[in-house]
């Protein structure tokens, strides 16, 4: 039985024992009317698991997040996000401040001292308005629906400089009854490395034990956020979220394996397209790149070939002004330093060979350059050393991400 | 005794030994008046040393360099630069190329068969035109000269994106000789890992063995050129060449030791200065920045955190803006994962502190948002974890730069 896919699906309220409220509380201190925070609550405790950032400056509330997941055995309530603050780098205080917003999340729910997760996106350095937080909590609290329209809400809370929510619903029929993996998801910034504080929230009707879930969302993530450049390099608080509500009675665990398969099919789906949107709302874009290595000894040299190449400003700029340029990704692919051998290279734009085995095939110009003036197209880099291959959905770079980006 | 610099000589035509001519031969087929190759010749065969880009991809000339200084065991003539056309990714036809052009040098030089080293910069992927490059080669051969004049064009004919000529001479007194030590550089696009396509060339009127020459040359660029970040992630065809004309009789080899340290630190100074001048004229900088990173355990570990904060299109975005923004700063640092410690990181614009401790100190901010208004300035990163330190010397990212490179 094949995959339902709903790409404007309300997100979260899809998943049966999920209820959802959001609030605009003013984070961002500018008198706004704005969706700024949301509260995500089972109808009881159920089995989480998180994917955080590496980077060595981790934001409080991924810190705290990480200390409830252990606490708790994985066995959390639910969770609180906010945009406008991303409680980074504010010391001692901003650690109470993650704990207190957990604590208020209970209590807001009525079910004081149970454990909440905590992730919070925007500014670095500024301390959480807390009294605020505390009202828009509150308020979050009083809205909780299953309704589409709540669901909408909290997808448009955890947005900063996105300019649509990121949604998806996952369906699938196991033994007549139908089962559900919905997510949603914000970006932020290029995606690239080091630009994007990436939330994602990814629930699931099925049950599990924490340590099922974890396993699951590591593989759906490495095919998925993993292959947009937002991992090696994530910023402070970037976030991945799996909660199992149970709420269909019917365990992964010692479940047959065509179910788990069907289950994993849905998590890799729901992550890859969250993935997909995030790119297509990167700031200021204006094309999307496929870049597609094969031919590498392992997938880290592929996977190096192609983040040299999704990373180039030279590159980049490029493709904005409809240049296939071909020479830059070559130059660029040869600073990974895996041991390319140039007189094997073969480069393509879609199906149309700029590059044959290292010698340029000019006849071709006219095709490539009317690949690249498409608002997505693909760059396939053939480095003929073995058999491994990486995909990196990736970006152009654009002047308006450069004047976006002067100020915050 | 102490250096005496001057940084708007004319370059090599300062250093006894050693002869100049350039030319135009419409190398980029525009059709433009304008000089786009130069012939560096020494009065007798010299000894020479070269630092390689480590990309990959190495330019036909960069090969054929590296062959001529291993089969010639670094004693060479001199050398032919282009700009224009970087005769990298040319296959077979650019090795072919790259060759005729020293021996051409050679021939127009009257000394048919000597060892030429080659150097070429701008375009990738296409054939160099060799009937016009001929032509020029001749055209320089016969202009050469030691005069002043003929040294601007030089430095001149080098030229790509740059937006003026890049020269210095070091002079210095020993035992009541004066010594010399001059160069000349063209940078080319941001001066970011993997965006220079970098050639400095580099004379001194002492003698020395070439592997002399190279112990002096891999010091003095590790100090100056691979703190620009051209190094690590250098284009197709980054040159380093450095001449020994010998004119003035005088040899380091066995010479005392406070005549090898001045050299020493005349040549350092060269190519820092030559350093310099490259990152000030980079593609649409309005900025100049050195980021000074202390407290690591290892040059390694604070080069990391000095590399990932001068590279973060947000962070240079930031600085294009005038906005301090230390929370990217911080958030940079961190993702080059070398165990920060947040509790322990200070930062700081020029001196004024912005953190202490892991602490902001929003007091200060009117302090720090002065700094950033300046041409240029010093961010300064303390890790408290060890003793080594890294000083990376780089620019903003401003819109025109995103439009200059959007085609070519």
């Amino acid at each position: 039985m094949s995959l339902r896919i709903s790409d404007n699906s309300p997100g979260l309220t899809d998943v049966p024992g999920l209820r959802v409220g959001a609030a605009g509380c003013d984070i961002r201190n500018k008198n706004q009317e704005r969706l700024d925070l949301t509260l995500v609550v089972a109808d009881r405790l159920c089995s989480a698991a998180g994917v955080f950032t590496t980077n060595d400056v981790k934001a409080a509330p991924v810190r705290v997040s990480q200390e409830i997941l252990v606490s708790s055995a994985g066995r959390v309530r639910g969770f609180i996000a906010n945009s406008g603050n991303a409680n980074a780098c504010t010391a001692d205080q901003g650690m109470l401040d993650a704990r207190a917003m957990a604590k208020l999340s209970a209590e807001a729910v009525k079910a004081p001292g149970e454990p909440f997760l905590v992730c919070s996106t925007g500014r670095i350095g500024e301390l959480m308005p807390m009294p605020k937080v505390a009202k828009g909590i509150a308020e979050a609290g009083a809205r909780l629906a299953k309704t589409s329209e709540e669901g909408d809400r909290s997808a448009w809370s955890i947005l900063t400089s996105d300019t649509r929510p990121k949604t998806v619903t996952a369906r699938f029929d196991w033994e007549g009854r139908t089962f559900t993996v919905s997510g949603m998801a914000k970006g932020a910034g290029m995606i690239e490395p080091n630009m994007a504080t990436m939330l994602a929230f990814v629930a699931t009707d099925l049950d599990a034990a924490p340590a099922t879930l974890r396993t699951a969302l590591l593989a759906a993530t490495e095919q998925s956020f993993n292959c947009v450049s937002v991992d090696g390099d994530m910023s402070t608080n970037d976030t991945v979220l799996l909660l199992a509500t149970g709420a269909s009675g019917v365990s992964l665990d010692g479940a047959p394996a065509g179910l788990q398969k069907l289950f994993q099919e849905a998590l890799d789906k729901v992550c890859f397209v969250l993935a997909e949107k995030i790119v297509g709302d990167g700031e200021k874009v204006t094309k999307m790149v496929s870049v597609e290595v094969s031919g590498g000894r392992t997938r880290a040299e592929a996977e190096a070939v192609a983040r040299a190449i999704g990373n180039s400003l030279l590159v980049k700029s490029a493709w904005y002004g409809e240049d296939p340029n071909w020479g830059r990704l070559a130059d660029a692919a040869g600073y990974a330093r895996v041991g390319l051998d140039e007189s094997k290279l073969d480069i393509s734009y879609d199906d149309v060979p700029a590059v044959v085995a290292g010698r340029p095939l000019p006849e071709n110009k006219p095709r490539w350059k009317a690949v690249v003036t498409q608002r997505r197209f693909t760059v396939k880099l053939h480095l003929h050393l073995g058999e491994a291959s990486f995909r990196l959905l990736t970006t152009d770079l654009s002047e308006a991400y450069v004047n976006f980006n002067k100020s915050e």
